[in-house]
């Protein structure tokens, strides 16, 4: 597997929480990164992964992984990496990313904490991969020492996004959005995670602080640059009014959102068929660049009344596909319709690893 | 418990369904009524109840009704019933119904069949009791042969007007009310139901039927009265926009709405704070007649930020009570809030119950 | 509620944890205990109960506990008490419990720690409240001072043994007895208890320790005294083979238990009918004693094929009793069949409620 | 895919059903076998694939069968197929397969109607492949127009013999054999299936005809040919004791079963490492076959105290391989195991296709 002199050294932080382990096998025999550096608590440093980690997943731990000594999360043990990809709760993601990003390290992080800068590309591989054009901006008027970081949108906005791109770019500007989510317990992780006595036959109508990340990582992520081009221009509230609500639901994984939307042009507002094939015809850019992972279909539009379902639609394209069903006219907005994306994918550590794939088809690493 | 003389005969039709088996469990030592009558398919008919009934409810089946034969759904076998409650299928329910109406007997149904007749009511009996009043009127102006029908509202649409009641009596009526429904599976009953395989780590994001009844439905349960007294006046949609998204999902009992929704003064919205405290204060007219089924808290407004629940909420006043949380600002509209209610009671055979206790309160039986 | 003479005061210990508030809602409105002192750790002592418990149960919040300030647990703050419920994790309840002990005090604990003394009485209240009558014995040797201490069983002993009690003293005893369990989730507490993610669309096959506890405390609650009566003593394994496999399930409360047994007489093994008559007829003591909470059919059996089911069955006689279907003949021992009982209730903190109504009624408090 | 030479011409009878489309998705793009005929029911026949079937599988509808017209299930329809595989409901199997047989057609058949016939091989592929020698014998003796049958094993069967095997290789036969099994819904199918409200916080302790189905099949698939090599000779009640007890529970794929054994050799009982080495040593002979669907793995031992577990588990070597954990001494017989399979795959459709993969190995097709 290695050997090769095009693959490039890759590293992960937080190397035994979930969305690591989701990193781990993503990277596991992929043709553009060789895995090389683990990282974790100083509890877990110095065992082997093997012995470090309570492997949840439901595939086996890939065999390369196994052996790699597990470090503590400082620069200089991945000083060889061509990128970082961080899992890290968001209690320590803040300071350690700081740490590699200031020793020159390139950081994809899951974790929230740069998500707001100004300067920080907040991406949906599938949906804004053009916002990495600023690093270009940003390399080129700092010090060589300097890294970047490019952060994961949360979860539940990553499927949202992703069908809301092509249909702005082909009708204009939304200016009403809004979502209900149903959202899969996976993503909370499991150390512990959603106890089990809180999501057995019951509903939990709350996910601390995820409403305000849709609300506001959707006005970033389908954001222009600013005009010297270095920075995000977020979208006011004036532009496009965004409101969500959150449940967590008994499904393993794939997050279910039930979606009302309106065109700001109130003239020319799309009829139902031409949302439908909008949808159907987008190509999103990772997969014309030939991008690993990128989904064959980006946006998979189902004819069904009642899909898409979780458990059968959420593994559309390995997980990095979005399923969207059920578009109809709404009698308050313009339309209605039922998203689903598979959280831990497209919306963690598989975004994580189709950037790392754009930023190097990029050149960007 | 037979004997009383103030006691009203009742019967039941559809016995051994879903619907069914929760009337006879809720008309059980019921101080109002006395349970004389069941009736269900040929196939059952000559059978006692406790072999034709697959009893599948959690409480066991009341010895009064274990050994009553249980008859065909024909007006004559009911004759002597001062009302009898229907858990029909629509299949069966139009023209069954209609020949008990036209036989001179008095039906309370869960059926769909005739809730959009103009001069029939259809009651959620915590939200407009008052509705019945138009069956005095309609009563003088017919032969005595001819009885009436009162419906049981849709179990979604149940739990949704509930807490609207009292804000709209507050402060004017709503121009647009949006709701996704979260709903429990012991609304579709249990033969077959839904099936286990679609709703395990799963969510089916459609009811056939659903959203059409609470954006009809909840137009004519918050209706006037015409001008002649004796027909409702359906909301317009220039009045009131509903839109609804329905979901079924992993949840035994209790429906779970995501609401948000717009107040049509706008020089006079309400605050957060005067929204739940209307909500608070509100008992409804079912309690203050005395009712034995209606709540003594009609709406419990929860201050937790993960509440409601369904498996912790659902029995709030022996399901008969609603519980509401999460009351706060809209970016869209102007409040967003979460509702449960208990589809099976409040939002079915309970609410016929009740129903019945209120026309004998009221003097209509 | 208070001020009655006849009334014994009580306190709980683990106030604020899953076993502690199922405590305060058994003894909410008790006949025979005024509940008086909640005690739970340093972090939650001084505040009001209400604001120290994040409450989970599905009934709400006695109000006559919502306000009982919480105190540490320190015997001082029981003095008053004529028994203290103890749900205290094991971590903590050996050296709280002998400190009470020490200090007059009696104590009715669900902890696992003293449960294997050989002068503690381990009682299931249905199947052998004659155990406490070494209590005499033991407090007539001892100074004023010392109190004495009842075990709870664990939650799937009490289940397995309550069927075996009466086919035992009727037909003698077993020589080998075989349980696969499947227990619910409410069993694990709440802080974390078992991870959502572990028990969705899944089981886990192994519950730390369960495996053991149920073959020891059967041997322990189905013995006799020794010669001296003030001590137990335990079935041998040539007496008594018990073998355990123990399974979590995505089931909320009821514990579900697949049993097999065979009696010691070879020549006088009972038919099928004769074993389901014997569990039919079985009155246990406490509800000869007329204990509150003592369970009218302490054995329901059920004759359907796909009977006991956790949610249909848990909650018979409030949770005090136990359900036995599908008894059959087994082509390796004697018998099949399969046992429910509801965990929080007759496997946990009902059990103590029960006990100590026992006590009160035998006069030991 | 076709025009190889060296396919064989498959066909798939109950095409539309849950085994039907298992049949589908596994024979897509298959080395071996080029599916050319679908046959359902009446309605469905003349229809597309696409149009008759309600796909409700996780992986999309192969493009290959989509377009295909169904067709009824009579032999003409089949007459070029080198085998037939019958995902048949048991009430349409028995005589649909005969006529096929009679017609010269070879059926692989996941039906129980001719599992117990003495001349019928039982198999599970990963077990007793050696079982289909005796098609030699038969095919010898008999005219040339008459096909064969080869049977599938009841799914909860085929989990519980997969480790029996080595271990009776190696260490003689059992003379008691226990198992308590946790199924999977799945294994039910869909239309309906088991019911979601009847398995939703809950567990049903009985499927209809499985225990003795367990208790049968085990006895025929680990027996010997009778003299004249041409029957099975069924292991007796005196070599082999088996006692099952059957649960359905909320899981969606993957059998777990509680599973306990005896020598019957009690001077040369192994040792648990024994066992678990014998476990971990064991190759398939389909694997040695070189056959396409054959486990690398046969036997997963796994170390961990809590694993199997059907969530993370069931998709071992896609499906084909068992898992055993938690390998114990037991206090009643030798040893005490956890089992886990997947019940579609090795359970029933994958046991299928692998069986004609062997039988294409073994030049029986």
């Amino acid at each position: 597997m290695s050997g090769s002199t095009n693959k490039k050294i890759v590293g992960v932080l937080g190397a035994t929480g979930s969305v690591g382990q989701r990193f781990i096998l993503l990277l596991s025999n992929h043709p553009d990164f060789d895995l090389k550096v683990l990282g974790a608590s100083p509890r877990s440093a110095g065992k082997k992964y093997i012995d470090a980690a309570n492997w949840k997943q439901t595939d086996l731990l890939p065999s390369n992984a196994a052996d790699i000594v597990v470090v503590e999360c400082k620069p200089e043990h991945f000083a060889d990496c061509d990128v970082v990809f961080s899992g890290l709760d968001a209690d320590y993601a803040g300071s350690i990313e700081q740490d590699f990003i200031n020793n020159g390290l390139n950081i994809v992080s899951n974790a929230k904490n740069h998500r707001r800068l100004p300067d920080v590309p907040l991406v949906v591989p599938i949906v804004n991969p053009d916002h990495l054009d600023i690093l270009k901006n940003r390399k080129a008027t700092q010090g060589k020492k300097k890294g970047f970081i490019v952060c994961i949108s949360n979860c539940s906005t990553a499927g949202l996004v992703a069908p809301l791109k092509p249909l702005v770019e082909k009708f204009g500007p939304l200016d009403i959005l809004t979502t209900t989510t149903l959202q899969a317990i996976s993503g909370a992780g499991f150390s512990p995670g959603v106890p089990g006595i809180d999501i057995l036959d019951n509903i939990v109508p709350y996910i601390g602080g995820e409403e305000d990340k849709i609300e506001w990582e959707t006005k970033k992520i389908l954001c222009p640059l600013n005009a010297n081009k270095n920075e995000f221009d977020l979208l006011t509230n004036d532009e496009l009014k965004v409101s969500a609500q959150c449940n967590r639901v008994p499904v393993s994984d794939g997050h279910t959102e039930c979606v009302a939307l309106r065109f700001k042009d109130r003239k020319n507002v799309p009829s139902v068929e031409q949302v439908k094939n909008c949808l159907k015809e987008y190509v999103c850019d990772a997969y014309k660049l030939g991008c690993h992972s990128a989904p064959k279909q980006t946006i998979h539009v189902l004819e069904q009344n009642d899909r898409p379902q979780p458990r059968l639609d959420r593994n559309r394209d390995n997980g990095y596909g979005v399923s969207v069903g059920r578009v109809r006219e709404d009698p308050v907005l313009d339309f209605k319709m039922v998203i689903l994306s598979h959280n831990t994918i497209i919306g963690a550590a598989g975004s994580g690893v189709l950037i790392a794939e754009i930023l190097k088809a990029k050149g960007l690493i």
